[in-house]
């Protein structure tokens, strides 16, 4: 079975609440909700852990080492400039895949640069909570392909 | 049902024998006919163009506008610069996903850059040959979800 | 009678102690209770709070959504980065108004940039500790006219 | 009797169907039209050709050499970028009007940037398929004034 | 009839003069006089006015607010950095056409940029004094337009 | 009694009549009468001038030398590129206030620089007329705190 | 016997009649007999092809996969901005030989950077058609040297 | 006896287990261990702290300020863009050297910045654990020599 | 009998008054009192004039034309951006010096830029008011060179 | 007999020593013999002088005044920023060719710019020693040429 | 027995005499003394040479190749642009120090970069004199290690 | 008796036959002849060098401190580059006049920065051999002034 650790960054709580217009009217709960499910549905196992904390953010990533066998995260805010959650990524050596429920690129340009990104295997933007469902499978994929 | 149209930018059509440690050993005729296969499987329909030339890729997206849903993208090495594409995807007003078989945030720095993905819905880049099943997945679910 | 929450970022425990010729020489207990003093004057009610985590700033900001009017925040040195600060800012859509002991066109060039400041209503600097007074004057005003 | 060709750039071809609210609801068949027609008036002769390559750009330019006393070109996106397009009117050294519909320094910053234009006589932009009507007067004019 | 105002900037007195290998031998005063006589052939009313002064510039296209029906500026050096007469033609929302005698495209490369011409309607640049003809037709073409 | 110089700056005599979705509806004169009226209830006095030449505006600075004790100035477009306004406050040596009615940093890219702020003492930019009112307070401040 | 595909890019076609003063006198068909004959005199064998498309030309590149032990090219304009040329030399793997008859670096600024250089084994430029002569041996050397 | 707080930032608790070939096969604890008992030998006290969170960083180095004589700080990711790291070193006005275990002058462009670094003493860069020895040496020195 | 027009530039009617310990203690009237008889000195005849008005001192440029043998002018804060002023300069055709009190590169990065020095014969800088006497020869130098 | 300079440039002492990988293991003695030995092949003179010393290398382009036809200079690392060696070779006026063993384009981004190359005739670069010979030829071509 | 070559940059001969309240009050011989009896200490063997000259600096470093274990260098004002120095210890290929008496990173922008320690195993900068003892204790510490 | 160090840099040996329509047909001789003969109408003592050398031109530099009241410098080519030269002119601490025969503002774009300028007193440019006469004067008049 396929372990992964889902992470979500800064204001990411706020879902829902939160500018629906742009990010979707499904709240945080909802989309961990459905995350569970289809990871049901994929045979995969999935812990998920939200943090405003850019060290929690860190730390979630360092205790994947020990549990997880792919990491899925969005760093929200922290894409762009957290190089602390980056250098965390390279280091646990995972495959992790950066998510965003929209797409970077169509946004203001400075959210076109993803620092974390850099240390990803890949990355899925602009699907609303669809993105992290597309996630689940790619790391699932990614998962089986590397065991064999 | 939901109709893609496939298109595949410059030098795909070496692949498989173009650099496989960085861009996989499938050829595109693999790819293609799993791209084919998967469609079925997620009862779609696609068709699928590639070119080297800027402007058959651009009159490609115009064909999709009277016939496909959705389109799925690779502008390979036109990611960068072609204005002419991502203003032929902004002009048909489909939902667009753009793939990329590598993570372009993990290369050279000129290629984190994406002109054409300024105009399209979402992006998936970083996992190979699977990078379009996620692009398939993802197309059926914006159309489905456009069409209420 | 209109709730403001006043938010001190990075550093701004040690006031009066770091630097004074910089930032003056009034500890943060005793800008506080000037504050306070100033509100009750106003007929405005303030709470306080100071961090120097991104984190709980971010949280902080979020936790105005169900009690305060408006927002007084000094990101201090957060001002310049934090992309999280400015995403809770705009999300919890609360007139916000930055402060600034110093005229931070007046220092270092990369001071210069308020990346935070881009989600504001206004932004107060240059005045030591009146920037407070001001920006309570301010906020007053701004929830005032939006009550119409 | 002045000989003039025109040249429309790519996604031209949708002229009207694309984004009417930015480019205006008339066809390239009306536009072309009424080219025409104004050139009649003018007591010019037009050709006219439209491609979405830049390659065959480069060689419609090439063929003026032969025929055209000026050159009227909306090099549309490739105004952005294409040196080649650029060297090949540098190359024809005929008189050549750069067209746009829209104002290009009224959009995006990367628009304002005319890759084609600093190979030119002259631009003219900003006012629809009037544009084209002002460029044919000013090829007329620069024509009669260097054949004295 | 169709009122439009012309605005001439710093140092076109000297038109005719100056640099006459770049600008033209015309003199302001006949290129005014040509602006006249087409304004007429064209059943236009023009009035007139040249300024090295920033500020009255600004006046300038102040005062149409209440008299013309579209301007056309050439605003020659002020084009690359005043703001001011940016925001002034902001303001007055009139149909506005800026001219120059040159291509800005084909000169030195601060030339290229045109803080000004991001609040015209259009621009008309290359063609000598012609610039100015093309400018009324423009001018007229836009009026009558707005007017249905 | 604290005496303080209103210097209004470019375009701003359109106030009320230009953009009133950006700017507000207040005319320059209403807000100078508020002016007028808060100072005269703060025990100050107040001259106020408004001129669109920057010349002018370097020359009302000058002559706040022999007579005011503080300077409040919105330089409007100025604001961005007038070294000569910047170094006439430098070279006065007043406490000077720079105000805006909206949030500079709220808006396009180049209008978040500050030239002229880099030699005031504060800037508060954002609330409309009412940035005034906290300029004039800050002003008394000022001067009273450097009075001792 | 070392075989060489010479490929010629956008507006080469014009050789000998565009600018003469700048590309010299040689026509595109005098410079091909010339590099026939001294191919010939050096044992080798060419095939040579002219583009003004950058897809054409990205074939081109493909094709030599096939026959050739070498690539001699002259991107022209696309030297500066065609990533899609660059990813092709890089995918066939075979030693590049870049060439330009001018030299890229006394040039305007723009032209002093190569995209395609990148990819290639070697550049030789700024001498005319000889540089095509210069660049035959350099590949007949560094294909009988990888020969061993 | 010279007193020095010993700090480290985020993901160093990783050490000896994050890439060893780039940071070295010790763990943190082999680390400290080391720093304690070179400290000893050079008659020092030494305190040890480890956090990923930026917020803790800043106040542990504000914690200094009532217990050390000097800092060490290995700011790792934070080094590059933490100004509220930066803005605590230079408050506390202790002699503080930051150390890192690679030369970040060797690795990728974005490290060679040190944005903490500009408030320190000195940086010791590029020696693995010996980074700290040398650290406590200079620390020492400079503890010393500031006490004449 | 050379014949040279001096134009100070904005502030400098504020000279001796402001900021003397970098501009030094003479005042305006004293440097011109000099200047006129170092003139005489040198039997060289000047006018003198001072503006704070950008245009102002265009069209005292455009005087020069038909007066001046040169120019020696301090464009002060207007050096770093006044395009008009440049234009001018280049306009009039005349030997033209420009002089700065202070040495302009050792001051802000800002005012290293000449944007008028880009139209003149030659540039002092440094000296204070003895500036003004070294352009007086060179001016001397440079017309009685060009007559021969 | 055409007579050719060749000048390397710094480190260049240490050739087939020094990282052999990148630079080939001939070591300098051996690729001047290579030299002298095609030179004579060649029916050219050949002088030969290395130096570390950049005032040495401006010299020794300096006496090709008297003696030489034509330049050969590897300037190695002072390529990317020596403005005395590019001005000392724009002095002498003599075709001179610049060399490289590795090719520019495909090393480091700060090693693309040419400072030297652009006083250069043309540029060799990326065939190891054989890039002299290539430059001989050059050298030799050019200079014929120029003398008809 | 280690050996260690220190090398000092220009300038380096007016220690003492140069800004002492920048660089401290020891001569460069009272350095050398003191680096002399520190290396005693150590037991290792220490030659030093300085000089103003960048060729020299090249060549003293291609010395070490012959003698050396490892290299402490100060390259002063070459740090930040020579190129050849840089590529003068990447040749080497011996454990290289580079050390700063001031902190680099605490001085004007332009001094951050360092061209030079990218080619060297680490950097000690900022703490005087002491700095160079730092990096005799490195390279011996270095040195050790690599012999295992 | 005022005694000043005149130091010429690179190329300008060549002065006379190098572009003289650039730099003027005065050979370095009769220039410092002249040079010589106004010295000693102004009571002055010279000396002259000459150096391609950026170390001995450093070197020049601080041999100045023993004998020399003041330097006149044309750093020529070092102008843009040489921190090593300014840094040795920061050093010596004499009133340092910079000179250039051509105004550096009117030539290439990286001729406009003078990082030499920047630790001298002023710049004199673009008058040619007269140049350094007015540099002469500038020398004498600071020396005088100093000692009062």
């Amino acid at each position: 079975m396929v372990k992964v650790m889902v992470i979500h960054g800064p204001n990411l709580n706020l879902l829902g609440i939160r500018e629906p217009h742009v990010y979707g009217s499904l709240t945080l709960d909802q989309v961990n909700e459905r995350v569970q499910q289809q990871a049901q549905e994929l045979g995969m196992e999935v812990r998920i852990v939200q943090s405003n904390h850019e060290g929690e953010l860190v730390e979630a990533v360092h205790q994947c080492h020990s549990w997880a066998d792919a990491i899925i995260i969005n760093p929200a805010s922290y894409t762009h400039y957290s190089v602390a959650l980056r250098d965390a990524i390279a280091a646990v050596r995972l495959p992790t895949i950066e998510v965003h429920l929209t797409n970077i690129y169509a946004r203001e340009a400075f959210r076109h640069r993803s620092v974390t990104g850099q240390a990803c295997l890949g990355v899925v933007s602009g699907f609303g909570a669809e993105s992290y469902r597309l996630a689940l499978r790619a790391a699932k994929h990614a998962v089986e392909e590397s065991r064999g």
